[in-house]
């Protein structure tokens, strides 16, 4: 145990990869380094013009290398040699075409420029189409509906539905294909050096949250389901697999290979992989009945509810709920919000785009025209913030509904689309921030009330994510819209802390990852309570935001 | 003839006076001057907030004073003697309450700062309430229906709500007003020497169209119906008047007091007033069956029809219909859009809020900021314009509702608010602009589309106003959205050489209003085209925008 002080936790997030230095004895965060993805962040291979978001493997394996080693540089002398094991999280689903040596097609020379043979990132709507016809293949098929466990909905953001639309608008990759993995079980595969996809460990999180994976029909959906979906898909189930595993468990011992290049000892626990999400659910000390949102460009939420106590509810319209997918013995329900952060970010960008003028400004050079787009861009939130807060709640004709991304939950559509309404000529730029940071308030008691319908109790909200931690005015108007107590974890990174809990629990360290989260949980550092005032108004405008939702999906949308 | 070879046409603005002084000969508009109201300007009087927007009379006097010499002194010299006539329109609804000796109110020191003793702006809102009583009652009292000849629906815009409101809330200036007069025919009255509020020769025009007057029942609504509706209007009718006359008539020979201020001639013809939109409407060359919008931060549309040929037709949800209130012998149709410029402008402010953090960036002194201020200012709808115009129409999910300053036609409704729906990460601001643009275009629909389902055609559409001239994009849009051809007239004040052609038959130099719009009319410079693709993808989304209208207004207005 004296050598083995150390874990190493490894978030992959939509811009970067973190990697982060625990100590399993405290959960102190020793170090941590966060290395972005040099070609997403030139916007390669991309194109938000039809919502095509795809990664490059090489990002990925030099981000494992780029952040593992900066860590372990950053951290105490002699640490690498301390490392127990190793956990990773990440985006999902971002499924990746490999071929029968479950090599990722873009690392072949004949697809290192073809977007798909890539990571189809998690926020890629390009199967908007393909997911409608699964929806409505699962309900007319005549058998088993394996949306069930999935809220009844299946996304366009989910493997099968990218899968589908991949083999049939490429020829090539559709040859090259010899199976399909999510990006949190092939990296920890590479780490391990499996090759064989079929003996690839995959998670129970990805598979039975994305996949429509559930025991009750032994595995994956049934093969004449699948074909009779698309002959395109025949035989695919056999090559994918039948077996998942719980984010406890070690998928195997690192390679030679790479800890050698990593400068990590071979041998040492790589744990099953899992989303983000659920990772970092327990890291922000996910509890029953807890609802933990992940709110950040997105958000992701996660349930936790003790399986025998669940029994046979199925919440229909969230993104699934899993037995084992967070932690073993409870049922991990997801949801989550298509655009949170997003939103800010679009109105911030709206709000910039004077600035596309500058050029044309006498006097003003280069160097004078950026400070001044820095200083707008770093500051125009803040004072958005600032300037709405000074607006009493419910004060304003503005509303606004934030689908700018589609809805994830409840009730998956990626087809609907945002609105402001209540406009008028006194409509300032705070007035229409504050009423797009409630819209995402709204959205996120429409997923509360969706288990409240159902009857599942929601105890207490924890938030984690970079918006609770820098973004006090959202937290509020959240809180007071919940009409609940918001808990904000303290970790800056809580996600990777997760996954660190995840890693020393699969390298044996804890007999469980609750006795882990025991140990080296970080707790609470700031706690939102709702203003009773606040919330009675919010109580009324929600009515209207649902309301006005109603219309959009029914009336103006294709 | 030789020595009464000028006219001058004065154009009361929202913003400013206008004074344009025209060789009646050929029409030529000789030299103008234009005097921008000091305190509007410094927006004493007002609040945005609350739409309640009031103008002081001195900036009317000083406005009238200043336009005229400016306009005389850059004419021809000795021009000021050959002048005939001087006509005036002005904005309206815009009535001031009036001593015994038509006195307005807030000319007399007590009332100095007093807005209630102010003119009331035609696009002042605060009587909202008061109008929807005069609505009901005019329903429900059991007589005549006096809204017929307004649509059916009165404005909290017009004369009788601004009149309630005001005697409702100011106990003092209910105590002192004896009468009330509109701005249009408060300045012949001041011109003309006349202070008894009843001699004043009111318009035929405003009485018709914001007074619901009408010969039918003998000029003002009845006695007992305004009694009815509050006893705090009782008697005022008696104050008010019965007769009212065109605007090709005289009202009376220049005082010798204002000759001297203006160095005109004493004598000589000043016509009776009327609003800009129908003085804009003879300027603009309008004929039967042409429909002239005034476009600029709202519109005012005037469509003409000969008294014989409209018969007992009566277009419901309009401004109005009154005989002679253009030209005699003819119906003047008066609908129009709440904003039209003011929704571009409402988007440019709200884009330029970030501008506000300009004092916080190191480095760019007061003048810098104010002149980069200056440039985006200038720039930002031109460069919007250009870019919304490369995106094919009918591409964008973008869909917006131009009501952000209310609705006036048809149907008035000023608790109606704006909207932008189809929302998505991808929306920019040309996207958006491009959307408010086909919004503003789709409220121009609405109006055509009212006239033609009560069975009056419309053979062409004239534009005048500033939008027209200045905004090529906004008028490709709005001829692709009406499908039909609008023509642009040549004049650059149109509004005025409007007013100087009513000046000229006033002051007999020519038979009728018709000969002198031959004689003195501009012409047109340019004819826009609908694209027939884009009429046809526009037909599809004005069925849209209805919706969502039929939305808001039955959902979201309180």
């Amino acid at each position: 145990m004296s050598d083995s002080k150390y874990v190493l936790g490894l978030d992959y997030g939509t811009d970067s990869v973190r990697a982060v230095l625990v100590d399993t004895a405290t959960g102190t965060e020793v170090s941590s380094h966060v290395f972005y993805y040099p070609r997403w962040s030139k916007g390669m291979y991309c194109d938000a013009r039809v919502n095509r978001f795809r990664q490059h493997p090489l990002d990925y394996l030099e981000g494992l290398e780029g952040a593992v080693k900066g860590a372990l540089a950053s951290g105490p002398k002699g640490a690498a040699s301390k490392v127990a094991g190793i956990s990773v999280d990440t985006t999902g689903s971002t499924p990746v075409a490999v071929d029968k040596q479950g090599v990722a097609l873009a690392l072949r020379p004949e697809f290192a420029e073809n977007p798909n043979g890539m990571f189809i990132l998690w926020k890629d709507h390009t199967a908007i189409a393909e997911a409608a016809e699964i929806n409505r293949h699962a309900k007319e098929w005549g058998g088993e509906d394996f949306t069930r466990y999935s809220g009844g909905v299946y996304s366009s953001e989910w493997f099968w539905s990218k899968i589908l639309h991949t083999l049939r608008e490429d020829e090539a990759v559709r040859d090259a294909a010899w199976s399909w993995v999510e990006h949190c079980d092939w990296i920890p595969a590479v780490l391990t050096g499996v090759t064989d996809p079929a003996a690839m460990k995959r998670s129970r999180c990805a598979a039975g949250h994305k996949a429509m994976w559930n025991e009750l029909w032994d595995g994956l959906p049934d093969e004449t389901f699948l074909a009779s979906l698309d002959p395109l898909l025949a035989g695919l189930r056999e090559r994918l697999y039948r077996e998942t595993h719980t984010a406890d468990l070690k998928a195997g011992g690192l390679s030679d290979e790479w800890a050698g290049r990593l400068g990590l000892r071979p041998g040492i626990a790589v744990g099953v992989g899992a989303f983000d999400a659920h990772m970092g659910a327990v890291g922000g000390e996910i509890a029953p009945y807890s609802l933990v949102k992940i709110i950040g460009t997105s958000t992701c939420d996660v349930l936790l509810a003790p399986s025998d106590e669940l029994g046979d509810t199925l919440v229909k319209g969230i993104c699934g709920q899993v037995d084992g997918s967070v932690l073993p013995g409870m049922i991990g329900l997801e949801a989550g919000q298509s655009a949170f952060g997003d939103i800010y970010a679009w109105f911030k960008q709206l709000l910039l785009w004077p600035l596309t003028l500058l050029g044309e400004q006498p006097g003003l050079d280069a160097d004078a025209a950026a400070a001044l787009e820095q200083t707008l861009a770093d500051r125009l939130i803040p004072a958005l913030s600032e300037a709405a807060a000074a607006i009493p709640p419910g004060e304003t004709a503005e509303l606004a509904v934030d689908w700018h991304n589609g809805r994830r939950t409840p009730f998956a559509n990626q087809a609907l689309k945002g609105a402001l309404c209540g406009l008028n000529l006194g409509s300032d730029a705070p007035r229409i921030f504050r009423a797009l940071v409630e819209a995402t308030a709204y959205g996120a008691r429409l997923i509360v009330e969706r288990f409240r319908e159902e009857g599942v109790p929601i105890k207490e909200v924890i938030a984690i994510g970079g918006v609770p931690k820098k973004a006090p005015f959202v937290m509020q108007v959240l809180a007071d819209v919940l009409d609940m107590d918001i808990k904000v974890a303290k970790s800056e990174q809580t996600v990777a802390l997760g996954a660190a809990m995840f890693a020393a629990t699969a390298a044996g360290l804890f007999p469980s990852v609750m006795e882990a989260q025991k140990a080296m949980g970080s707790g609470f550092d700031t706690v939102y309570s709702p203003d009773p005032a606040s919330a009675a108004r919010y109580r009324v405008l929600f009515e209207k935001y649902r309301h006005v939702g109603d219309f959009i999906e029914n009336n103006l949308t294709e």
